[in-house]
């Protein structure tokens, strides 16, 4: 890739960039992906006056970074660390975990022990992914509602040529549905595919251009954009809340009266009370998609430290959490509609993040094929669902700020 | 904090674990910082079978990340790259700037540099805080509708009051507004801050708890959680993207068309067509509240770059893309309702995330107060415009998942 | 029915009321149903003060009203007129018809009517109803999430039995799909049916129960509320928007350019503008799931003049308005996603909106079976087009209030 | 208005109109109101093939529905009735009222009456309004978002002068805020006004027009549509949902624990549990922004009932419904958030609806003004109320469907 025998020091690359003979974004093609992204931060250090040296002291050698990021400089480091051990019993992941977690947020991963530490003395929690696939949904262009009608019929008759056309494109992803939504003279066909470990969001896009071939060249419409916003990707979206995305997945446990009482320092009463006036009622008077207090905190940081995509965060906060008394004590349930995860590709190969899946046992494809990406998602699930019951039990017990004050900053 | 003036080593510290004398999650009270996170490691190596040596090489005394995690372990290390730099001509921040992102995938940044670089073609970008404030808003129970309007009505009449308990807690933060809402026998009040250059939860967390002593001591009212979900924090909510929290920001810009044609491969008629078919019909569609394309990704990967908060990225994805053909070319704008920035606190005195703020060179306080963190939100505006314009046009001209195909996996 | 050979007059039933012998909900037990009427009407204009007259003057027995009505007093009156006469190319309308409303609203007549005559001009309209069904959705008490997917297992491997005992109940109906949705512990089952020309929500009420009660018998689930809001009647969901209800139907049209600028004195660039600023971004910026002007309005007066149910209004705002400029003029759309009508069955059988149904030749079951109720959404659609085509256009050219100073009070 | 000493037969008028010499819309000008009706009757029946017969005998002159349609040919007649009588201990209305409603729904009113009779054992409920404003949203375009800000500024420091013009306009209507939002080129003002009596819509249509022209006058800013669907009139949004437009109102109740046993036959923990599953998991789950069982039902038929404007039943939707168990017994709760009422103009001044209005005590303008519209807002919560409990309790002892077997259909 670099046009030497010898390769530049980072000085030597940088002066050729400010000479107007290199560009910027284009290092890794002169010197070898380290000395590129040396040569990086010294221009933006001169450019903002910024020093960079402890972004520079990542731990991994840049190549491995080459599929994941352009114009490199170096990493940024999140601090990581685990809560738990907790027992899972789930459709695909089951015993003793302890959860990884890479976090900024002072307070989060003691709030989230707490739960754990709760949920493992009434038993462990149970999980299960309820539904799942990737889905890309691209949009057309029609000259009526007359050949929106006729794309629609054509794509349900014409299904398995879609599927073949589809799956031309992939070893391992299988198109189980295709629905056509109908909005003037547009069409949007939403397709839904089984990635199995894969996230997936490259595959689906790549099956689904290859099927958009195909209804171009058998029919009268036109693709505008290979996504329409019904995928939906990374946007909230109630398409995701009400049909998933990804895995839906939901995690419960029932906890008894005792441990609530002991445990939690409040009753299963006054944990209910404040998931109805907080999570039901108050979401629902804030015309919101996410039903809980803080799944996007145990999202965001079992995401990080496992090589997920951050942006999609946004879906994996559509989230509704129960609370119920029941003559044992309390169920509490967490479900996340649109959790999307994957443990190969992405970022899943980066050293750190390769790393926090092993700590979940479930680095790369599964055995069957998706099996490892259901079992992150329930791993997460239950991380969410001990996030919840500490949260509330702390607003129960009315000492959010004080713990704030105490752990956080 | 230790208890001996020799520190133990990661192995002793380890065993005394495993022989119940010291709790895995205070082992920082038995030795310094880094020695707990190497022996924690070792604890949770051993339990999982994971190495987890690349996540113990951070760059950073553990000791620094002690207000941002706890069960540390190490840290997860994100790639990280610039785009840009691209010229921003906004109320707080001026200039030209490179942007720091964070990401692990591919394609990311080429895209956004693309925009960028468009962008700076046409004189770079505007950038605007139209409103600014964070919230908090705990739910109080009360006796029937009619205590719940004596409520809304002595909150009304006592602002100051709940002004004074509420601002005596913080040295910089402002009280700005208390808005009650009735829902049968619950009253939700929404408190409205001005926190400067922090992000600001917490300073707004512990200062609406000051005034809810307060409602509790005058009225009858009975709080029942700090917060009562019409905040709304991190979780998708419309009462974010239509009032705003954090920075309410717009970036803009109109694009000669020859650059558009040049530089995009496509026209400003074709933008404007896919934004309103995708954006703005497919969104309508999805039931969504992010009528953009791919906002999240830069709103995350910024986020990463510079200490924010990463659950936060679901409210930024609350953002309207806007496209419009005129007769010099096209005119392209973001407005993200609620971004939740700050440039003190939090996971901003991280190292690597310190260096990102000073890229921008927008770390810790400005000048006048909040300045910094109106600066931020508008680069981070101006990042996302950059990554529309970029995968709009990409969309445009229909190159999606080659692009993807060639750059990312 | 009556429990005398002579009927009482309206002053002695209702003397026998006040003497306690007689309760007010069981007139038409003691006397025929107009009679009843009067006494109920005596004795409501008794303790209210008020004069019922004009509500005593009916055109029609009031026996005829007793499957619609109880404690019935008389009638309201609506005034009605049509619009029209418009040309309809639907799939199944076909022809020129007169549009009949009722309404209050001064001026939303002459501005549809408006709307009308443009279409005409233009050729007429086309429409379709792109998809159909009629939902139920009951929710279940499971045990914990195992039992939860269990259930929704168990409903996926016995769909033919759920039909069978579906469409025991009905003669018309047919059960077309039943899917589950897991949250926590509860379990919802939105079942959808064909109605054919019923509007058919009791139907789908019946024989849903018949179904629940196989679900009962067959597993551990316990009914918990045979609609658990995921059908979603009478409330504006998400799920509506984007599944659909009832009818899922559009309109368009394609008016020439000079057809535009002289009859709605504005351009098809001036309308698309106006579309995109309000019924795009605007419904975007308000968190609504209407992206329209007024369809409301047409849905509301078409429904009272034929018979259907006034708080499905609710979901037939549920509709997108869609405006591009083409090479040929305006092309324009309205696409209702949740229109529930029926042309059987509910106020269907009441004289004045059978009267109102026959103005459009769809009284009473269609042939084929279903073809009637498709026909009425078709029309629907075109007077909501026509609606949005002249409210957008009066916006375009300004004067909607000086519309309503002249026209309307 | 005419144009002959005697006024011609409705056949003749007819007969001119086949001939071309009169338009279809303009017989008015040509015949007295009633003729003009007949006319227009004998050619839709013409045309239409259909019998007007019943629609043509409406009880009041056709001058008297002038202001409220056009094109008229009679009326459709709904069957009314009344619920109750039922105590409300409201804000404005105090007493014990019949309700009348107008459906063609059968087993409503039996339903809601039940309700009312369970409401007034209980002592009857609570009502009151909480908060209050009609509103009128135009949006404008501007150059940019430095434009736009330039004009949010400008409208937050001229409030004088748009409350000067805005109230020229107007002898009762009062503009009492302006709230600016931007999205990219679009500037939305949300203007809200205390309209008294009336529903107001076209009054703050009026007076927004007014204080338009200033702000086109004054500012850069160019008007692009006098709604810009932030008000947000006739459509589902959130933005009502959470901050209230006409009348947000709250009827409450509490019901002994024996009357909800012997009178509704099930138990306040049942009725809570079916309202948390329901109401509010469901629509959770839904992506709904109407939190109750049935309320559209009510509100339909008391606003056709009162002359109300039918196609706000979208907003009257916005409600949440709260049911808790206390130590008395049940706990239970409507909220509307958006009830756009009036009792002057609109369909108030018709001659059945006015009879409705006089039902409630509540025709023309109250003392204070507003009075009547709070009264008849709190009247229709309560309706609500009864509605909901009546249906939750229905759904609780699972007969719905045989209720609607036996009484509806």
């Amino acid at each position: 890739m670099t046009d030497s025998d010898t390769d530049p020091t980072p000085e030597a690359l940088a002066e050729r960039v400010r000479a107007g003979e290199v560009r910027f974004h284009a290092l890794e093609e002169h010197a070898d992906p380290d000395t590129a992204t040396a040569a990086r931060r010294l221009l933006v250090e001169e450019q903002s006056g910024a020093s960079l040296e402890t972004v520079g002291e990542y731990a991994f050698d840049a190549a491995a970074a080459d599929p994941n990021i352009e114009n490199m400089i170096g990493a940024v480091q999140i601090p990581a660390g685990v809560v738990g051990p907790v027992t899972v019993d789930g459709g695909a992941a089951s015993g003793n975990y302890y959860l990884p977690m890479a976090t900024t947020e002072g307070a989060l991963l003691a709030s989230v022990n707490r739960g754990c530490s709760v949920i493992d003395r009434a038993g462990g929690a149970t999980a299960r992914v309820t539904t799942s696939g990737m889905t890309r949904a691209p949009v057309f262009r029609v000259d009526s509602v007359v050949e929106g009608e006729a794309l629609a019929s054509w794509v349900r008759d014409n299904g398995s040529t879609l599927k073949d056309a589809a799956e031309e494109t992939t070893s391992h992803g299988e198109l189980e549905a295709v629905k056509p939504y109908v909005v003037g003279d547009n069409v949007f066909l939403r397709f839904r595919y089984d990635t199995k470990d894969a996230m997936g969001m490259n595959m689906a896009t790549i099956a689904t251009q290859a099927a958009c071939d195909v209804v171009e060249a058998e029919t009268t419409a036109s693709l505008v954009a290979l996504s329409g916003n019904l995928c939906t990707d990374k946007k909230p979206a109630a398409i995701n809340a009400v049909e998933g995305r990804g895995r839906s997945v939901t995690a419960d446990v029932l906890i008894p009266r005792d441990v609530v009482e002991e445990r939690l320092h409040t009753t299963p009463a006054a944990i209910a009370e404040v998931n109805t006036r907080k999570n039901l009622v108050g979401s629902a008077k804030a015309g919101s998609l996410g039903f809980n207090a803080h799944v996007a905190n145990v999202v965001a940081a079992m995401f990080l430290a496992t090589g997920q995509d951050a942006a999609q965060v946004v879906e994996g906060a559509n989230a509704i959490t129960t609370a119920d008394v029941r003559e044992e004590g309390l169920y509490a349930s967490v479900s996340l509609a649109s959790l999307e995860v994957g443990t190969v590709g992405g970022g899943t190969k980066l050293p750190t993040q390769a790393e926090g899946l092993d700590v979940l046992g479930v680095r790369g494809g599964g055995d069957p094929a998706g099996n490892n990406a259901d079992a992150l998602a329930e791993c997460i699930a239950v991380g969410a669902l001990a996030g919840e019951l500490s949260l509330l039990s702390a607003l129960a017990s009315r000492h959010l700020s004080s713990a704030h004050e105490s752990l956080g900053r």
